[in-house]
């Protein structure tokens, strides 16, 4: 008989500095507590993560194994060792659900390739509270993560997407640096039409949140700015 | 001056009969019970959500407004005369977030329009949580409600998304009528290629939870049913 494998929860982390009241079920903090060992995009911010759910475990007992864009390929063998082996533990992104928009979609697979359960636990994520605070479609629609940075490509994929908000009204979603959220802005004004509704989103689950979806034309006349804050930005039309 | 306009809380529910302390934060129970008015998909499960939510007022002194494919256009300036008024209310869909899959975007347009605050909360979405679970791309993703429901125009969508997976590394997510699962993950398994992926993800947040990723191939050895489950269907690529 094989050894009975681990469970792999995905643990969706704040956006910001939310209090954890507001962003997670008690049942997230229960399920944190019970595990030694995490999988995590940031070694810091999971800790200041851990501790800021409360964990009762002193904090260098637990055992982190890195996911980022910078480990290799050749330790997933080891980071998965534990959860071959029958323990369970949680994957933890920077800011928001793991795999959306963020590394970890390679420990996911490798979990099903290898039987290895993968349950998800409820919290926020900016793209999904995004989408339905926008009242743009949510029958159809696409997440593009960046967009291309260097002009004419850019240019020409927003008219891209534009043309698939109009022909299939599938809404369109895409993300920026947040230092560069202005420059993104004015992109999307110069290119799209006056008609066409924009809804950016930024600071989700903060204080500082912002949510508003007018026509190009109106935000043509106005000041905002959204530099510095996280922030979603989501192309679609009238109902 | 203008009076100050109440706020539109998106309000998640239940999938399901799953436990709230696992799909709520505590704060939404906050937010629900200092709420008299609600715009809901179906009264009765509104009601029997809030209920569940253990809230505090006699739930016969609350003021549900209906919001759905029959409620008429003419209605919503009735609806949202609170809001307009100064009024908080709380948007519930039947299962999962609002306006995702759901109606409830024309609501939250005119409170843009309006300048009515529109506020999520988090909670489950069986699309997001599927998405994560699936470790399929999450940089790049699609969801595309119901494929159509007549050969060779389903066939021919089926294609399509698959070529869309190929082409774009995008993600392509689609939903069923739960009693024709069966049926679609049969048309699936005839139309895609072997070595794409196919995560179908079931009954999430609930104990029987299903979420499973293997090639076409593999999927069609095995005895899987899904009917009667309400599931999300992902195509997706190796990383």
């Amino acid at each position: 008989m094989s050894t009975p494998k681990g469970i792999l929860y995905l643990i969706p982390s704040l956006l910001g500095d939310a209090p954890v009241e507001h962003s997670l079920p008690s049942y997230n903090i229960e399920i944190i507590r019970s595990l030694d060992e995490f999988i995590v995009e940031d070694i810091r911010s999971a800790r200041r993560f851990l501790i800021k759910a409360k964990i009762e475990k002193p904090i260098d007992s637990l055992t982190f194994h890195l996911c980022n864009e910078h480990s290799k390929n050749a330790d997933i063998n080891f980071t998965m060792q534990g959860l071959m082996n029958g323990k369970n533990a949680g994957l933890i992104s920077d800011a928001g659900c793991p795999s959306i928009a963020d590394p970890g979609a390679e420990i996911i697979q490798f979990a099903h390739r290898n039987n290895i359960r993968v349950l998800p636990l409820v919290g926020p994520s900016s793209i999904l509270m995004a989408l339905i605070s926008s009242g743009l479609n949510g029958q159809n629609f696409a997440f593009n993560g960046y967009l291309p940075k260097k002009e004419p490509d850019r240019i020409k994929a927003l008219k891209q997407l534009e043309t698939l908000v109009w022909q299939k009204n599938q809404t369109q979603l895409f993300i920026e640096t947040p230092y560069r959220n202005d420059a993104l802005l004015k992109d999307i004004l110069n290119v799209c039409k006056e008609e066409t509704l924009l809804c950016v989103a930024s600071d989700i689950t903060l204080i500082s949140e912002r949510i508003k979806t007018k026509p190009i034309r109106e935000w043509r006349t106005s000041k905002d700015s959204f530099n510095d804050h996280p922030a979603v930005f989501l192309l679609g039309k009238t109902i």
